[in-house]
C-alpha cells in the first residue's frame, strides 16, 4: 500500500523521563504544504491516542487522513500558508520507536522491557524528531486529546521553541474517572489469557483489545448524542444471530464494528504504555503546582477548546488551562463549543471545530 | 451463618414474558415490622441488580443489610407501621430461581438454558410470592435502580394491587448509554475464556467479573464524586507491587477492593440475566408509547427521585416518569437530590434520602 510516511532516526540515545534510555530511537512522520525557506512555518500537529501520522490524504497516499477536512489548501491547518508536520507518538506502533519494536541491544521487541512512557517523552521525542530534520522552532503546536498533553509538555519544556499552542479536549493532568476508565480497559487486556504477560505473538489478546476499544467508544462520545443516533432500535437479528446475548441494539452493532476495526490494527501493549502515560501526565510536576506548571509556558498565544458534552476530559479541565495561563499573563483564547459528540467532536464537528482553529491559525504570522 | 432469608415456593409453573415456563419457581424474601391484622400494612421493597434480599439487620441475622440506616423503627420505611418485605428478584443468585438454579427436568443447572429475563417477569414472581403468603395487595412499593422499573413493572400489570409507588433513580425504559455500558460488561464476562460458553464450574470467570464490577462502580459512582475522594492519590507501592500496570493510584485501589469482594459472591450467568433484562425494559411495549404504558399506573401517589449526578439513569428519564405521570392525572411528587455519589447515592446519602423517602411514606395510611 502507498504511504508518505517518513521515518527519521534520533541522532543519539534517547533518555527518557525515568532516567531509561533508549539506544535507537525512530520517529515516524508525515507532512503537508512546502517550508518557507526561513523555516518559520512549521506547525506541528501531534496526536491522540490511537491515530499514526497520516493525518491527511496527499498524492503519495490518497487514503483519507484521521483529520483529513481540517488540513490542506484553505482549510483550518492552511498548508497554503503552514509547513504541516504530524509526528506519530513515541510508544505509538504506527511506525516510531515503542514496545512492539525490535531493541537492538537484544534483537528482541522490547514488550514490557520498554521503560515507563510519559507525555514529557512523546514531546522530547517529537522535539527531537524535528531539530534532526532542521527544524528547531515550531510556529504552532496543535494536538487533541492525548496530543493535547503532549502539546502542554512541548510547551512547559521547551518555553523558547514555540510561538503558538492550540490544545483541544484535553487536561492538566488526568481525572480519578479517567483514570479508572483506563485501568479498566489496561485490565481488560492484561487478564486475557492472549496477552501471556505481554510476551504474545500475533493475533495477541483480541478480546481484551474488544473490551478496551468498546468502552473507549463509550467515553469519547456522548449519551446524548447517542440517544439522537440509536435510540433503541434494534438489527436485523438474522443478520448478527440471535444467541441470548448477542448484538440486539443498533447501539450494540456500532461498537461492535469499530471494536473490530480496531483490532489487528493497534498492538496491545503500546495501548497499555499509552494508555498510562495519560494517567501519570501532570503538570503540577513542573513546578510544585499545576499553576506553576502552566506558566512556564511562553507561547505568544494559546488557543484552549473544550466540548460540553465531553465527560472524559470535561470542560472545566480546559478552563483550568486557560484560566491558569491567563492569570500568568498570556495571551489565551478559550472556546466551549455545543458539539453532541462528546470527546471525539474534534473528529466529527468540523463544522466548529475548523472556524475555530482556522480563524486563530490565520492571526499567527508566518 | 445465621440467615434470616425465607424461601416460598410458587404454587404452579411460572410463564415468562417471552413464553417459557419454569416448573418450579423459588423466591427469597426477608421480613421486618409486624403485618397488621388486616394485612395491609405491607411494603415490597424490590432490589438493584446485586443485593438480596438481607436489606436489613435482624435478631436472626444481625449482618448489616444493603439498606441498613432505611429500615427500622422510626425510620424511612417504618417498620413501626410497615410489614417490610424485601424480596429477592427471580434470577438472582441470593436464593430465587436463578440460571444457577438446577432444572428439576434435567436435574442439572439452568445456566443459559434459563429463558430471557424480562424485568416484568421479577416484578410478576415477587407478586406472586406475596399472593402465595397471603398478601395479595401491597400498601407500596420502593424500588431503586433496576427496582425501580421492577416497580414500575409491578405498578403497570397489577395496577389494582399497588396503593403507593416510589422509583429512585430507575428508568421507564433504558437509553443506549446504558445499554452499551452494560454490554461491554457482559462482553468481559463472555470473553473469559472460564466463562465454557455459560457451562462454568467455579470459579468461573473471574477475571470477567472482576472487570464488569469495576466498569460498573465507574458508572454508579460520579466524577465529582471521585475527585474529592481520591484526586490523584498514590498507594503505598510496598503494599501493591511496582509492575508498570499494577495499581499505583488510590482510585485504581478502591476499584480493586470492591471487585475481590464482589467476585466468589454473584454467579456469572445471573449477572448477565439480570443485565440484559435492563436493557430490554421499555414501558412502552404497554400500550404503545412510555407515556401509554405509565397511564397504566393507578397508584394514588407516587414518589419520584433522581440524583443530579447520576449519568447512568440520568435526572431527565426521572423527569420523564414523573411529568407522564402528571399528564395522567396521577398524584406525582417528584424529587431532584443533587447528592454527589451518582447513581449509588440511595446506598451512601442517607441524610437526603431517609427524610425524603420518610415523609412521603409517612403520608401513606396504614
Amino acid at each position: 500500500m502507498a504511504s508518505a510516511r517518513r521515518i527519521v532516526r534520533l541522532p543519539g540515545p534517547f533518555t527518557m523521563r525515568n532516567g531509561a534510555t533508549l539506544p535507537d530511537v525512530d520517529i515516524a512522520y508525515e507532512t503537508w504544504g512546502a517550508l518557507a525557506p526561513a523555516r518559520d512555518n512549521v506547525l506541528l500537529l501531534v496526536t491522540g491516542l490511537s491515530p499514526s501520522a497520516h493525518a491527511r490524504s496527499s498524492a503519495e497516499d490518497p487514503t483519507p487522513g484521521w483529520w483529513e477536512e481540517m488540513i490542506g489548501p484553505g482549510q483550518a491547518l492552511d498548508t497554503n500558508r503552514f509547513h504541516v508536520i504530524c509526528v506519530n507518538s513515541l510508544g505509538s506502533p504506527h511506525g516510531s520507536t515503542s514496545p512492539a519494536t525490535i531493541d537492538p541491544r537484544t534483537g528482541r521487541p522490547y514488550r514490557l522491557t520498554f521503560p515507563v512512557l510519559r507525555i514529557e517523552d512523546i514531546a522530547r521525542a517529537a522535539r527531537e524528531a524535528l531539530r534532526a530534520l532542521g527544524l528547531p522552532r515550531v510556529r504552532a503546536v496543535v494536538g487533541p486529546s492525548l496530543g493535547g498533553m503532549t502539546a502542554l509538555a512541548y510547551a512547559i519544556e521547551f518555553p523558547d521553541e514555540v510561538h503558538a499552542l492550540v490544545t483541544i479536549s484535553s487536561a492538566a493532568r488526568a481525572t480519578p474517572f479517567a483514570i479508572a476508565i483506563r485501568s479498566v480497559q489496561r485490565e481488560a487486556i492484561r487478564s486475557d489469557p492472549g496477552w501471556c504477560g505481554g510476551n504474545y505473538e500475533p493475533p495477541g489478546p483480541v478480546n481484551g483489545l474488544r473490551v478496551a476499544r468498546k468502552l473507549g467508544l463509550i467515553t469519547y462520545r456522548s449519551a446524548a448524542e447517542w440517544r439522537q443516533r440509536f435510540s433503541r432500535e434494534r438489527v436485523d437479528v438474522r443478520e448478527t444471530g440471535s444467541g441470548p446475548f448477542s448484538v440486539e441494539f443498533e447501539v450494540e452493532a456500532y461498537l461492535e464494528m469499530h471494536a473490530q476495526k480496531f483490532v489487528g490494527t493497534f498492538d496491545a501493549n503500546c495501548y497499555l504504555y499509552l494508555s498510562r502515560s495519560m494517567d501519570l501526565f501532570d503538570v503540577a510536576e513542573h513546578g510544585g503546582s499545576v499553576e506553576a506548571g502552566l506558566s512556564r509556558i511562553r507561547a505568544r498565544k494559546t488557543l484552549v477548546i473544550g466540548v460540553e458534552t465531553d465527560f472524559l476530559f470535561p470542560l472545566d479541565q480546559q478552563e483550568e488551562i486557560a484560566t491558569l495561563l491567563e492569570r500568568a499573563g498570556r495571551d489565551v483564547r478559550f472556546v466551549r463549543l455545543p458539539s453532541i459528540q462528546g470527546h471525539d467532536s474534534f473528529l466529527v464537528d468540523y463544522d466548529r471545530f475548523g472556524p475555530t482553529v482556522g480563524s486563530f491559525l490565520q492571526e499567527i504570522p508566518v
